[in-house]
């Protein structure tokens, strides 16, 4: 029993002529086609839309996530002797380096408080060679504990200065990685695995496996280098390109571990300054300085936070023979006592660097436009 | 030649008669008596002026000079387990005092992280009888560095805890007194030596004489005792009265070290509270706590600050059978991240306790009305 609307489609159907029914056919065809390649072009420029918002959240992440200002600390050496024992000399160094990190301090520099033509009147004679010692081990280990531990072997041979720095506590900052760890950036070191020419050098990262780098270097150089994004983490070679070591914290805005330098006295602190511009804001410490509370830092690019030995910062002005000023608080655009009422005498310098950068943090990120509060 | 004037005068004078001479003599006599007279209460009443300004002087810089508020601090015993050697162990202890020294911290809490019916299931067998050796060992280096130098002997028997004590650095706090220092108020220990009856016991200040106090003490008592100012410094006998322990801070304002109680667990810290109202006013710490920077403390009288050990105060938590709760910050007022975007992936306690009390340091003087800025 037919239905009797499906009985009228029949007789239609057959009331068309083939030729009509492959015309029909192709028109359908053409209509599909032409719907997927609209398709096909939405797709296309909605992932092109997507690629540029990308680019562009990419591009104001940078401008809003690198850091351009800097922030140095100096101290003398010469507050290694205080130490009691040669493993507290090598304990102190590691908590002036781990109060450094914990401020994201990105310069520390070792001055010299004996100056060069000192000769010591009074007191045991010290030694030839000994003078500034305590500078050098210091600096020494500074830079020992800044380097990410699997590039010691390459970078630190057996030094007595290091004989106890299995007591040091790390500093685990953000550029210490663990080998499986993922970050835009590594710490490397150059190795001697020849590669075509052309073809870049391989650069051991701390990772399983070598990353080859954009350019050919000399073996043992240390680089700073930004991983390819692998979106094939089993790709044979990881990939990466040799930045400039501070574009983790221009760029990215990343804290990435502080440089060190040696100062031969307090005054090359300021001319040996390693920015073109010089510090535009320093700052001297001491008990004896004007009240931390009342002060606003004003904007800056280059901080200097300067720190005295056992005899504070007058002593280091009275040898340094550069200077002829004697009053320290001259020397600084702020000279300031951190820690109004102190319940102690003295601070001891290892102290008042947590001491200080603590007070100072939240003056520093305002001065920098830098709000750390939600 | 005698000029017209002159001349009248004398005649005037030759007019007058003797007795008349004699009246007015007498009269000026009087006169100037009663000036006297006034000028004498005049200068009395001056006197008396004077005397009641500067008595309420007196009181009031007493009022303004006494520091009613305290602050507490409390740790894990169990950091001193962080330590690589014996030595640093006994540094670390040692830098938790000078922490607390350095911001006036008026009492020191050690509690057991471990708590009472822990047994440890994983991990080595620690030894009968040195379950909480790390806290009872904290405990006894810092009372020993509280304790002025010229008392260790009398309250410190040699000890194993004790063995590394030379390395110490002195907390230089100021009722650790020099021989010849002259202060309000000093330290010291009732010996022996035998005084009359009724005419007070002496003690020992760590002066070159021995100070008689105003009463009867069983030798070997530690006293706290208010010197009797003496005019002839070359006198006999040097007096004082026997105060509270608490009087240099709640009468004079001075900063007199720091109490040390040990707790069985976290909850203790707060149960355990020796003042009859408890902390009223309690900050936990953790990189996971809220943003120091957008925290004011309100008015306290008594504040206690908590720090956590290698696992932090959620692993305090964990383990404190009296508590409920797992997430730490409901137990205090405020639990705060006192070093925004740190630069160390940890902060180690004896870094923290320098770091927070620095930070919170202006918000307390705020809180109690006490602007230490010019
Ligand atoms: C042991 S202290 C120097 C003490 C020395 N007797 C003096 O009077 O300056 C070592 C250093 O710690 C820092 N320091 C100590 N107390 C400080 C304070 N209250 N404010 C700022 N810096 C301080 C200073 O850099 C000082 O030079
Ligand atoms: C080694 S840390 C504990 C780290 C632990 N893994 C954690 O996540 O809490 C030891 C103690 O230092 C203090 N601390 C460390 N970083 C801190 C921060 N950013 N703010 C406040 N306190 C901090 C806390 O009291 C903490 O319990």
């Amino acid at each position: 029993m037919e239905q009797p609307r499906e009985k009228r489609r029949k007789e239609q159907r057959d009331e068309m002529s083939r030729s009509d029914r492959k015309k029909l056919k192709e028109a359908r065809k053409q209509d599909v086609k032409r719907l997927k390649e609209l398709e096909f072009l939405k797709k296309l420029e909605k992932q092109r839309a997507a690629e540029e918002k990308a680019q562009k959240d990419l591009e104001g992440k940078k401008e809003q996530k690198g850091r351009l200002y800097t922030v140095s600390v100096a101290i003398p050496g010469s507050v290694l002797d205080n130490a009691q024992s040669p493993e507290l000399r090598t304990y102190l160094a590691g908590q002036i380096a781990r109060a450094c990190t914990v401020f994201s301090v990105d310069e520390i520099v070792v001055f010299d408080e004996q100056g060069e033509d000192v000769k010591s009147i009074d007191g045991e004679f010290r030694g030839i060679g000994k003078k500034g010692q305590a500078s050098v081990q210091l600096a020494r280990i500074l830079q020992y504990l800044e380097c990410p531990q699997y590039l010691r072997k390459s970078f630190f041979p057996k030094h007595q200065d290091l004989q106890f720095a299995g007591l040091l506590n790390p500093l685990d900052s953000p550029h210490h990685m663990r080998v499986n760890e993922v970050s835009e950036y590594r710490e490397g070191v150059v190795v001697k695995r020849p590669s075509k020419p052309n073809k870049g050098s391989f650069v051991d990262c701390g990772m399983r496996k070598g990353v080859q780098i954009d350019r050919n270097l000399q073996a043992g150089l240390r680089v700073t280098v930004q991983m390819q994004k692998n979106e094939n983490s089993e790709s044979k070679v990881l990939k990466g390109t040799v930045v400039a070591p501070h574009a983790p914290r221009t760029e990215s805005g990343l804290y990435w571990g502080y440089t060190m330098r040696l100062a031969s006295c307090l005054s090359a602190v300021f001319t040996e300054c390693p920015f073109s511009d010089g510090y535009d804001l320093s700052i001297g410490t001491s008990e004896r300085g004007s009240n931390v509370d009342s002060v606003t830092l004003p904007p800056f690019k280059h901080l200097l936070v300067v720190f005295g030995g056992l005899q504070g910062l007058e002593a280091s002005v009275d040898i340094d023979q550069s200077l002829t000023v004697t009053d320290p608080s001259i020397l600084f655009h702020h000279y300031l006592n951190t820690c109004p009422g102190q319940g102690s005498r003295t601070i001891r310098t290892e102290e008042a660097i947590l001491v200080t950068l603590s007070i100072l943090r939240p003056k520093i990120d305002t001065a920098v436009g830098r709000s750390t509060a939600p």
